[in-house]
């Protein structure tokens, strides 16, 4: 299996679907950080966020019989929404299990996006049922939200495109929740990097991949109490393999800092950003003797925020 | 005069100085107004607003011995810290006469760029007089934020960018405050468009501009209670004389529709803009009919907000 072969493929094939995304400096922030930093703008991705590229690519790998009875998912995050507009675009079904209590404005940006909806009690238990049962009864293939080497190959694509505008980037940030776009960002990294290291940032508060990497087991988080909403999930067997092999380290931070960084992208880079994205730059400004006058990456993941719960 | 002549020479000078700002479009946007709308980035220009474009190249109008005494101006909002920088950008001196109750966080903007702060009461009268002792005890050369034509070729820059890009524009759509960007912006679509049409944007709360187009002379507001607080100033006789000549008409919105505007490029765009550089989008929003399957220019004048005040 040649990865870069792989990554490449998956760029071509995603590319009618996906925005080449922008990537952006900010003076000010190099400044204030030490490194030079260079901001891969996920958050202008198509639905706001960098899973509009697994998602899409996850469907395209599927034969045409089987995209035919549609695809499904448990998600009630961007996730949802990509699965449900990367159907769309390509003419199929998308079926997105939901909680019972999640936002009106998320089941609301999913059927905006075309996704059919099934509820369901708000427990893993009650979202796997519920998937299954659509699996069985439409025939649909089933979608992980990130613990799909499609899902991560789709992933990879953005740090490709990162590296090949900025090859002798020495390290690459991102942010770690069940740990698909890292696990992505690390294949990228070894295939089209010079010696590029991949770092992780991940909230303290939810911090399981950096206890699975010290334990060498997966770990679960026993709170979910963070800003950061797209990174409470624990890694699955796929990315925790590939965040153990191939990412450097993991640094944590707290919520004071990620609302911190995120403050200070709006305020100073003047583009939105979703807390998750920010813990990025925040780990970054936690450790900034590990940056240095280092090049270094980062991935903005998404900018879908819910702007009557701003932390400022 | 060659108008046309003139911009490009601003255009050469101010450009060491300023960002060449992007130029954005949204689909879903497109959608929502029926129109092609190409959206002029001055939220990205240094200091977060066209005004570092005005206050550049006039400073760089002055002569040697006249720059060495430095300059001065009265402002609370942009043009303070685009004079401040401009100055520091140039190594000279910029003071700034600032009204006493204005905000901390102005102030230390202005003080963070080098400039040097002279409180006053909070009339005009006050900062008109502390802004002439500054002239008559230091030499400083007064330039004021928009009735100066040196500022308003500075601005009109970046409508050259834009019509650069697209030449076929048929409308540009800006915000109108003391008037100092829409003339500019006039400027340049006679200079660089093809019978582009010139539409100014202003909150009904403070249609001064409006009223002085109607009336033949130059109307106040009896209020400034506006969310678009860039917007609150009166025209000047140079601006309103360019304004008369050169822009199509004005069109009024409420602030309900400034805060939907805002809120759409926020979510949709994911960039930050000031409730000024809104009221642009809000405009086209209010009036659709007259920009159905137009190409229309929007500049988004600035991108800095006050995040304990939003609106949403």
């Amino acid at each position: 299996m040649d990865i870069k072969e792989d990554i490449i493929e998956a760029s071509k094939r995603i590319k009618p679907y996906i925005h080449l995304t922008p990537i952006i400096t900010s003076q000010t922030i190099n400044k204030i950080t030490g490194a030079e930093l260079f901001f891969k703008c996920e958050n202008f991705q198509k639905m706001g966020a960098f899973k509009m590229r697994g998602a899409t690519h996850a469907i395209l790998q599927l034969s045409t019989e089987l995209r035919q009875k549609g695809v499904v998912t448990h998600s009630s995050g961007n996730f949802a929404q990509a699965l449900a507009l990367a159907a769309q675009n390509l003419g199929i079904k998308a079926y997105i299990v939901m909680p019972s209590n999640a936002p009106e404005v998320k089941k609301n940006a999913v059927k905006g996006y075309g996704g059919l909806i099934t509820e369901c009690e708000p427990t893993l238990d009650a979202r796997e049922a519920s998937a299954q049962l659509i699996q069985k009864e439409k025939g649909a293939t089933f979608i992980h939200p990130f613990n799909d080497f499609n899902v991560i190959l789709g992933n990879a694509t953005a740090g490709k495109e990162l590296l090949e505008k900025h090859s002798d980037l020495d390290i690459i940030v991102a942010p770690v929740g069940g740990g698909g776009l890292i696990s992505g960002t690390a294949l990228s990294a070894t295939a089209f990097g010079h010696n590029c290291m991949v770092i992780g940032a991940e909230p303290i508060n939810v911090d399981d991949a950096f206890r699975s990497i010290a334990s060498g087991k997966i770990e679960h988080n026993s709170t979910t109490e963070t800003i950061a909403d797209g990174l409470k999930t624990s890694l699955g067997d796929i990315t925790f393999n590939l965040i153990n092999n191939h990412v450097e380290k993991i640094i944590r931070v707290s919520e004071e800092e990620i609302v911190a960084a995120m403050r200070l992208i709006w305020e100073r880079m003047k583009i939105i950003v979703e807390p998750s994205s920010a813990v990025a730059l925040a780990a970054i400004l936690n450790s900034k003797s590990e940056f240095n006058n280092k090049k270094v990456g980062i991935i903005l993941s998404g900018g879908n925020v819910d702007f009557l719960n701003l932390p400022f």
